[in-house]
């Protein structure tokens, strides 16, 4: 593939100031090299922030710009290369003439996270690669020391590796911040599509739900949140798709996420949105996991996604 | 600017496996909508590692790779769009032709830090922004409120908010790992030139040193660490361009560098290593700060490097 690029950069947008006083000075090197020196932790340090990194190809033909918004313990890297090595969805849909941005949430990746004391509760904590073996529906916990997957699963179980690499810590505790760099995230770049994964689904619901008129189509791909129940904005001419891969039923969590989110889609529907609901095996593509950008399929299911896209106002 | 790329990605390279075992597991939800699951920490965790974006130009012409090594408390985002705004390194050497590789150090943005118990010493730090403010030459510590800078200082003063969004906590325990990491790099991409700034100058410079066939250009940016003591292998054909921006004499962190940065250029040159030694106020750019692809003349600073790379084995 080559991309023409007329333009690619990145920022960080959101977050706020706080102040650090009394804390104790003390002495230290940086590196092995360098003088003791004076460290003095009080004063300004900026947190919350998102990183957002872009680009936009030559030819965009006014098409809307896609924000990607990945899932919890990863970052913007979700959308990248694939574990496996193949062009991502950031790849594909610039390749398709889309202007792309990538999200990195705060406290993930390069929003970077925050060791002043205090500013979240609770303990950032990673998943095992056995936890994301199951709860990403690779395979069932016994098959995991010989890499046995589900029968017909996509994901190339090969790349497990190169995938644990690109897991962060996440907090569990900072919706309310991830909320509120995304809503400075849309409100910065203005009209746009939406792709969020996981995680990702749960800061998007409330943002693109109070932004009817500048989102104008939202894709969940198996969201872990949901729409604002009561929903407060007319959605009219705002679209939603749900993406679902294979496997729903083998995972407790998954099974327990299906019925909240049909009520999340009969509620955007109630509120004046088009929603459509993709169950990826009957679209012809069995066997995706919750890693879909990630599976061998992944450059098909972004084809299905980008069709769906240009019959909106994409 | 427009880009034309053959190839972009990014990949996880080095770091090791981990396992933790005899945890008690807990029931914990991800997210508000998400039902309680049972969250066991044991298992396979992967640390360590670094992150690599690249960027490959269509007409590279057999230009060698740049590979960005970025400063302490800081990621990879310091080559890209600086922070008032204005193309960084990063795009200036790939639309200068360079296919470009910018990393993130183990623990820091994208390469993702650990949880992991017990798996690095010490705690994580960041930098108050008087900190960033006295210690990156901006200004004296009595000029911070007002963002009065020294006078000539070409930092652009206004982003210096922007700046600080970018800084990301960092060990100051992880050198070995860095080390490690940053081999993985240069192994994994082969021949190339390395500009390397601040602390990715403690990182560099055991690894370029041993790989002075592989490695044949390194730009230090005002490094904090330098050439091992005694230099195992002879360096001969492999080029050094150290290079500093002004007021190195008000700070005494600066000032104590000095020799031990002109000791390291002695010893190279002694292994067989031509070296090159920049003031960029001889040439004809004063005021630069430790921040120097940031500054105003980021543009003029790069295209002098560039320069003195075409006449090596560019």
């Amino acid at each position: 593939m080559t991309y023409r690029l007329s333009d690619f950069g990145s920022f960080h947008v959101g977050g706020r100031k706080v102040v650090v006083r009394d804390q104790p000075t003390r002495m230290m090197s940086y590196t092995p090299a360098s003088p003791p020196t004076e460290k003095d932790p009080n004063g300004i340090y900026w947190i919350d922030q998102a990183y957002v990194q872009y680009f936009i190809p030559e030819d965009s033909a006014d098409r809307l710009p896609i924000i990607f918004l990945h899932g919890g313990g990863l970052t913007g890297v979700t959308w990248e290369t694939t574990p496996d090595g193949r062009p991502g969805w950031l790849q594909l849909f610039l390749k398709w003439g889309y202007p792309v941005y990538v999200v990195d949430q705060p406290e993930r990746g390069r929003a970077g996270f925050s060791v002043v004391p205090n500013t979240w509760d609770g303990e950032p904590m990673s998943r095992a690669a056995e936890e994301a073996w199951t709860l990403f529906r690779f395979g069932d916990a016994d098959g995991f020391d010989r890499r046995t997957n589900y029968p017909g699963c996509d994901f190339p179980v090969n790349a497990l590796e190169a995938f644990i690499k690109q897991a962060v810590p996440r907090w569990t505790t900072t919706r309310p911040i991830h909320i509120a760099a995304f809503a400075d995230v849309i409100d910065r770049i203005g009209p746009c599509t939406v792709i969020c994964h996981s995680q990702g689904g749960d800061t998007a619901h409330p943002v693109v739900t109070a932004r009817p008129e500048i989102v104008r189509n939202v894709v969940a791909l198996e969201p872990s949140g949901f729409a604002p129940d009561p929903i407060a904005d007319p959605l009219k001419g705002q679209r939603y798709l749900y993406v679902y891969g294979d496997f729903i039923d083998r995972h407790p969590m998954w099974r327990q996420l299906d019925q909240p989110a049909r009520s999340s889609a009969e509620r955007l529907r109630s509120a004046g949105a088009e929603v459509d609901w993709w169950s990826l095996s009957d679209h012809g593509l069995p066997g995706q996991s919750h890693m879909l950008m990630m599976d061998r399929s992944s450059a098909k299911t972004a084809a299905l996604v980008r069709d769906w896209i240009a019959k909106g106002r994409a």
